[in-house]
């Protein structure tokens, strides 16, 4: 698919900043997609240096060099993701945008062998997990907020409106479904927790409490 | 706190129904407070029946012919949750009750050692007790439907509004925030969630697709 959903860092990879299409980059690409192949198969349990290079085909001593363990593979794995390019869909409407990124969400997480689904389980084992998904959600959320930023340009939200909040509102029933309640994928939801939040937007809600004193 | 956090299962556990106050529900309220502060100390990695026995002062035997193993501890720690009383408190307004059952969702998730954040770490890592997870969710969110029943008969919804949407919407925030983002607590997001998902409400959201046909 050529929109690429929000938590995914799969194939094609981004090229890294420093060598762009070298063989640095291709190991690289080779090892990271066999961490998120081990992942999504196996789990965090069975992840380790060794399964990992024996997957990417690649030396074990060149994986230890510069990656040295299982918490440095899996930053990398984010920091991949993070580097990818994306941008949110611009459909002309902010209903429209958020049910998009909505719906974007909604097949990363349902998708098979969630790589996303992995990623979020991992970080309830590994602290550096944890904070390495935190900044990539940080940075799609900022990716995000120009469709909140297009919304008042169109005259469709006021411009105090907190975007991180309205953003929060409209994809976290998303999430709360899909890898907390674990319900079967609601193909009307994506649409549904955008319009919500979009009817709430438009009617007053998420005004940023910072830029009018009121708490 | 006598309002009892909605994923918490915490002192005073309830009477068991089979054999209220005698022996056994003894020996259940030591095993089952055992398990949870193992849980909220050491994780799941180091929960074993024997820790569990050995911290409830019971001995082992009876813990493995009552629960055989791990998973039946922590099959029974969700039950016990779901065998609690609790009831979401009628504060007048849709808003208020929304805000209250937010606030509760809070506390329970940033107290100190939150068994309500253990038990969603450890549905991470068995299947066993993401249905138990799912169960005692499915529970709480059909407790409080009574919320937008109220709302209902004040006249503040429409009758064909679909209360699980609505409460879905209302409360995820705050389990994005604190349970994937983990960002720090902030005061006002209770009642800021609560706020824009009754407007969104009284704006026309979350009408019941089932009830009128319509898509």
């Amino acid at each position: 698919m050529s929109s690429l959903p929000p938590l995914s860092g799969e194939s094609p990879p981004p090229a890294p900043r420093s060598r762009p299409g070298g063989r640095t980059a291709r190991i690289r690409d080779q090892v990271l997609d066999a961490v998120r192949a081990e992942l999504t198969e196996h789990g965090y349990d069975a992840l380790t240096v060794d399964t990992v290079a024996a997957r990417a085909g690649v030396h074990r001593t060149t994986v230890y060099r510069r990656w040295h363990d299982v918490g440095g593979l899996l930053s990398d794995v984010f920091d991949a993701a993070t580097d990818m390019e994306w941008h949110p869909r611009d459909t002309g409407t902010l209903r429209g945008d958020l049910a998009v990124l909505n719906q974007e969400i909604q097949d990363s997480l349902t998708e098979e062998s969630s790589i996303a689904v992995a990623l979020i389980a991992v970080s309830f084992r590994s602290d550096e997990a944890a904070r390495a998904l935190r900044r990539l959600w940080e940075d799609r959320y900022t990716q995000s907020e120009i469709i909140i930023q297009r919304a008042i340009r169109r005259g469709e939200l006021p411009a105090d409106v907190d975007a991180r909040a309205l953003l929060i509102a409209a994809t976290a029933p998303i999430y709360h479904q899909l890898v907390l309640l674990r319900t079967p994928p609601d193909p009307h939801l994506p649409d549904r927790a955008a319009a919500s939040a979009a009817l709430a937007a438009c009617s007053g809600a998420f005004i940023d409490q910072r830029s009018n004193g009121a708490n």
